[in-house]
């Protein structure tokens, strides 16, 4: 007989870096944790084995399965393997070996969830890597320029790099099937993250997959946003309480308990307070950089974060 | 403590399917078993690989590995993984996965022996897999055609889909450096297997590398030459005492002890009887094949014959 486990059971909604970084700070907070992928991506390698295989897009599930990755000689060499990527001048160049390994297995065993476990299995990942969905998707924005005027963009290398500001972003299909498993760890939990990551096209995506949104509405567990650290191409130019905004009108009936900032990335604590008030939450602040100049999280100082706000330790941390 | 092994340690030479079918026999009767095997494909996914990245061809080391795969869930679905090619229109068709995975491996940790050590334990291989030199070969025949000409082919496609006879084989470039765990290998085996296998291409190849070809001759191992179920593209015409005589031109110093065969493959028992006392040995007759009609050994077959050379029970086990 063992002592259960006091820690949460954790579901991270996102993709990209900014998935990664959150999954590098959760596994120290949590034992039961399952990453939620965005499936939208269109660029690189991924984008080059989705048109030529028809498959889902591996390379953000690759990211995850590998931020999660047992901290083994084992783990480290199978990971560093599955991120390797090939540099020539010929047809290989820039895939990364990961994304042909989950190809594989989703061919060979006809089930991407089953393909996905089989890598993480390999890496021993601290973890498990779904799909926001059964299909590819493409990502549309309605994006406002400068001068006011709006227009539709198509895919997400093209939202995440356009010029002005997304205002409504939308999925072909609309209505795409949900992954069951996402779906059910979702209603499962005790708390989901949402971001930090490409606050568009890897973040709020997720609310746009209807079944999976109707889960993030109705579970039982909790949320947290957690904000970037810096804005990024698809959101230059917009502070935290845009992010918070554009987060509401995507999902005006989404509650919201706790919005977590590094105070680095709130030009304004009151009004951002204000706009976590309007989706039901506590704005908590935390140290959450690297410090080295770059916009990247910290995997400890985040994880530290993550354990305050999922112990309810959400008050001011600094010395006294 | 335990009871010493009492099993002989054993090196297979060849390439292809040939090894495989050696392997997949000999893991039966030898708990240290090393492949050292041809890297002089030009043709397919490897060939491709060759060119586009400047490696070893991985096709062949990739099959023998599959071939000592671990025979349990996890072992294999990772050698299913690593034989999977894909199938498309674009630039990845025919790919095999594990020779991407191979080839990420020695970029990544810049050795081939280590490489191919990681794979081994990705599977569970029941032996080690080694390269038979160190740098990609290019094979080089002399044929002669049914019109008696004789012309020079380049390139193991080549050769082995060559009309007329191979009367000499060499290799590019001429004085290759051997791999010294190969090398060490067979120097430190109890017995030596040369074949089954494309004859020139992938058997007589591994005595045109000096620094193998010189342990082969010099090893206190006892060596076991295995013919051919049937001729093949590169030998048909060639009768076992061809093979044989063959083998004799290319090593003409290279002692053998016995010479295996299966019945229906030996036109002639007294010449062959003769070719092999030549080379030395004994031609040791057991039935091998698979029995579907192919010309496949049979793993279980083909094991129990071995057991038998290597415990010396030579003579003929029909019944009474």
């Amino acid at each position: 007989m063992a002592l259960p486990s006091t820690k949460p059971a954790v579901v991270a909604l996102g993709g990209g870096h900014g998935l990664s970084a959150s999954l590098r700070a959760l596994r120290h907070v949590s034992d039961r944790l399952t990453a939620v992928v965005t499936v939208a991506d269109d660029g690189g390698s991924s984008g080059r084995l989705r048109e030529e295989l028809g498959v889902l897009p591996p390379g953000d599930l690759r990211m995850a399965l590998a931020a999660l990755t047992d901290d083994s000689d084992w783990g480290r060499t199978w990971s560093a393997v599955l991120q390797h990527r090939f540099a020539t001048a010929g047809p290989l160049d820039q895939h990364a070996v990961g994304n042909l390994l989950i190809t594989a297995l989703w061919e060979l065993l006809g089930d991407t969830v089953t393909g996905l476990d089989w890598v993480g299995r390999l890496l021993g990942a601290r973890g498990r890597v779904l799909p926001m969905a059964a299909v590819p998707l493409i990502v549309e924005a309605d994006v406002r320029e400068d001068d006011g005027s709006l227009r539709t963009v198509v895919g997400q290398v093209n939202v995440a790099t356009a010029s002005g500001h997304v205002e409504r972003l939308r999925l072909r299909p609309q209505d795409p099937p949900a992954c069951e498993e996402a779906v059910a760890a979702v209603r499962e939990a005790d708390w989901v993250v949402l971001g930090p990551g490409s606050w568009f096209s890897s973040v709020l995506v997720h609310l746009l997959v209807p079944r999976l949104s109707q889960a993030l509405h109705e579970t039982r567990a909790r949320r947290c946003v957690t904000l970037n650290l810096a804005p990024d191409a698809e959101t230059s130019g917009l502070t935290a309480v845009d992010h918070l905004e554009a987060l509401h009108r995507h999902a005006p009936d989404l509650r919201v308990d706790v919005v977590l900032a590094d105070p680095s990335a709130v030009e304004d604590v009151v009004e951002t307070e204000r706009a976590a008030a309007a989706l039901g939450a506590e704005l908590v602040m935390r140290q959450v950089a690297l410090g080295d100049g770059t916009a990247r999280h910290d995997a400890l100082r985040l994880g530290a974060a993550y354990r305050d706000v999922f112990e309810g330790v959400l008050g001011d941390v600094g010395a006294a």
